[in-house]
């Protein structure tokens, strides 16, 4: 969710007229209003169309923490969603990914992210996001980009089993299991 | 719609273990219960995962009429939804037609077709069919068989055009337009 | 789930023009066809909408057992599948539940049971049934009917703990755990 | 939609810890980031849920002109969606109201307002807003505010109908037609 450093490693550290803020900016912004979000469920389905994986990212979250996660991102001054999503998705999964956004515009869930762990059990220390969630089917092949330390498929099972929610914060295991109940996989 | 001609087609027309029945006993069935169908609306997407176009073939409907309409049929005992989807997908697209069945089983809309034209706007004098309602992306090439004279693929506008709409019977056109609401699309 | 009990004991075991059928009518057509149904999970919600507690009756299951269950029944021919949740609803929960039937038709998911327990994970041995599966908040005051022993409210996290989810059969408090999900409540 | 003036007219033309903007933080911050929304089309319904009427809102739209449209406005810094939802329902239609916002935080679809009229179809000069809308049916009795000169109820017909279509702008026609598809009410 570090969209501050994805834009630096970019060279866009300047504002510009396509959506980009500068750091101090983005800040302020933060401090002012919610913060338009993404967030895509990687998953891989088999013919009839039955998720069978989940994929997750190890990366540094937004606390500061190393976490796995899923993609999740800024939608910048406009910007469509779709496009937002299909960026996000290939900038933390690589240009080979193939991520499917569903026709439907309708998120599976919205994620209320706030500065307050106890506000909506989502947590995002840097501002409230709010956070527009989708389950993309991916077509293609997963290659980590270099802010991601590794990307790894789970089994529905895998996915909500103790080892692995221990390697989430924010609320991102939640976040998983809502994915899952959304496609009739919840264990 | 006409799940008895395809089953007469396939030498089905003795019950056997499998969920089919002879055209007697569907007959006495669709006379006591409500049948579960589904439908499925053909639709291309693209790299946004945008519907570009709706897909219809032009088959004798229920009513008798020869009609635009898209892929609906009959669930067989002991057949999952996502096979059915599949199997009807395949029996009027073709082999090659690659459906892409959303991961969520939630369908868009139910469509309550009854014997009376007047009970929900949706018609088949056959039965009381219950049926759920899915968009499916089509990655492949489609080619009708034989019980479909044509498959045609139209824009959201042309879908809704006063021509397209006039061929169509039984509520489809309605039908069509909730599908194109569902993804956004509707003009 | 036993509707079978349900129409004996209103006197309907004839079938009627109403889409009752006799016991035997009804069994004959459990072995051809699947069965449409509908589930109801009870809610209470605050006023901003939000779920606050669950309502689960303790009766006798489809599988022998008394257990904790949503609202469950099958859809009668010619019956729309809002008549049949709030005729179900009424007769569970009492006259004075008050159920709000939400405005969309499309359900949060469905329910696959299958008299084979491993081919979805939802169980009935009497047939193969559909079932679209709604959250209905409810207003009034419930009042279980004699067919339930008990009617009992419990809070997301209640509903989804080892003791509660003991009580549950046939796929049950998975169907819960999909439920608060569905409306962002599940712990 | 016009919350700056909601804010004015609440004398909260400064700045607050509450997520208030003054109006020149509000128009920075516009050109900025997409702003968050939500979207309430407000609808009575029958004792099964269905929808029969739509509520719009005769004042003054974003583009200047005076249009009828649903409950709209901003979320601001630091609320929930629900509270958003309930605070702009009460403030637009009295506080009598009684809206009964749905369990589900997902929306039925995500209008995105541009300042430039062909990029989506929905129409704001002031920003780029990604609104989430909801069908939000109303118990109580409305009473439209001092910014409003009218509140009227229409039927699904009257709704999609010339007449009504012509007094909206911004995309608000389009809108109403998918939250009456949604709800499985689109003529």
């Amino acid at each position: 969710m570090s969209d501050v450093t994805s834009e630096t490693e970019n060279g866009l550290d300047t504002e510009t007229a396509h959506g980009w803020l500068s750091n101090q900016d983005l800040q302020s912004t933060r401090a002012r209003v919610p913060i338009v979000y993404v967030d895509a469920v990687p998953v891989r389905v088999n013919s009839l169309g039955q998720v069978t994986e989940i994929g997750m990212l190890l990366r540094q979250a937004a606390d500061g923490t190393l976490s796995r996660m899923v993609v999740s991102g800024r939608v910048l001054f406009g910007e469509l969603l779709r496009e937002a999503l299909v960026r996000h998705c290939e900038k933390d999964l690589g240009e080979l990914a193939l991520p499917r956004v569903p026709p439907n515009p309708s998120p599976f869930t919205i994620v209320e992210y706030f500065p307050d762990p106890d506000r909506s059990g989502f947590y995002d220390p840097r501002h409230h996001a709010v956070s527009m969630a989708y389950v993309v089917p991916i077509e293609g092949d997963c290659e980590p980009t270099q802010e991601a330390l590794d990307m790894a498929w789970y089994s529905p099972e895998e996915a909500v089993s103790t080892g692995v929610i221990a390697e989430m914060t924010g609320g991102h295991d939640r976040l998983i299991r809502l994915a899952l109940a959304h496609v009739g996989r919840l264990p």
